[in-house]
């Protein structure tokens, strides 16, 4: 690796392989199994209310999130929710632990392209041993240095990260789906931001922020697009 | 710190700070919970049972825990729980994971005598916010270099921490309560071993092998005793 090497930490759920839509199917299920008591905007609602005031306690992924659903179905069939339907419920969760990895389109050949030139670092949060089989089943491993699942990513466990690794932030490049957990911490610290988005985005990392035009953030409709981005943010370095 | 200074890695739940007596109140409700149905021993053996078939999807920490009560309470009650009843077992796993930290005996005298003079390491399983809070409430954090909470502790998950942190396994030491987690695969890649039991053992802890006579094994009553092996055993290097 040259020591024009740069650091290109990926975000891994939405942004190396499909999970949104996972949670989307879950979500319908879900408003099927309660459409006796509520509307769809209702339970939708609730749930995130839920998923919301749990956050702190439970962290992010499909653990806490079942353990919301179970609580919210509670709640909103005032108690009438069978034990059977909530076995459904913990029946849901577990289909989506073991969903298969479905990696999006030209992430192989990209992370291919720069992984030779590169450092690459998963940066992730969610449940910590989903997220590793994941990353086991996707078959992108080995394009990687290091994976951190963290969890939260806002400035602080950036920051942390980077002095982990000794990771110069001038010289480092996020790429995810997220404006708020990928993107703007890194732009405050320093680095850069590369932004694909994924065609659904979770309520809870949707952000109001028009982002600053900025030389260190970039858009991109397809990771495919990312080597030449590369080339010239790298070039301005 | 000397060049003589040593890694020293240190298991968190009842080793660093009380955790399995917080399990074993709640495992007190669980069965007066379910008293109508069964007697405690077939509760504890199906919960357990539940748990094993579960660990490989959920991994380890209180909200696994949570689903896996929950779903062992539908099965023996053959689905006459209450809905009210599965959001006390909710209310039990949410109780766990905003519990008090109470950190063990001699372990703060301990701690601050040698993070002076060698490297200390958290290094820890479960999930990973509730680790995460468990150590900053216990007030321990500033007297380690990093923390490592991971989703399995066995040889693979210690031969990737040496190489990740450049730890040379000839001077690393585990202290911990568990000789399947904590020792065993220390010992068996090269390190040292110092099993310190807590009063009580979980079941998936527990292990049949009798610990082979080692200079690098010991087994002490208590963490403060701690500096003394470190004395000999690294005078032996």
């Amino acid at each position: 690796m040259s020591t024009r090497a740069l650091t290109l930490g990926f975000d891994a759920d939405d942004t190396l392989w499909h999970n949104e839509v996972i949670f989307e199917k879950v979500h319908e299920r879900y408003r099927e199994l309660l459409a006796r008591y509520h509307d769809a905007a209702t339970v939708d609602r609730t749930l995130f209310a839920t998923e919301m005031r749990n956050l702190e306690l439970y962290g992010y992924g499909v653990k806490g999130f079942t353990l919301s659903a179970i609580e919210t179905a509670i709640q909103l069939t005032a108690g009438k929710i069978s034990a059977d339907e909530i076995q459904q419920l913990i029946s849901l969760g577990r289909d989506m632990l073991e969903h298969p990895v479905d990696v999006l389109d030209g992430v192989v050949e990209t992370l291919t392209a720069l992984s030779g030139q590169h450092r690459l670092l998963v940066i992730t949060k969610g449940d910590l041993r989903d997220q590793e089989r994941k990353l086991a089943r996707s078959g992108l491993a080995a394009h990687f240095q290091h994976v951190e699942i963290l969890s939260e990513k806002d400035e602080g466990s950036y920051a942390a990260l980077f002095r982990r690794h000794a990771i110069d932030p001038a010289r480092f490049l996020m790429v995810g789906n997220s404006l708020k957990s990928d993107i703007l911490p890194v732009l405050a610290l320093g680095g850069a931001g590369v932004h694909v988005p994924y065609h659904i985005t979770w309520a809870a990392e949707r952000v109001e922020t028009a982002t600053q035009a900025s030389s260190r953030f970039f858009q991109l409709k397809s990771v495919r697009e990312l080597p030449e981005i590369l080339s010239t943010w790298s070039a301005s370095l």
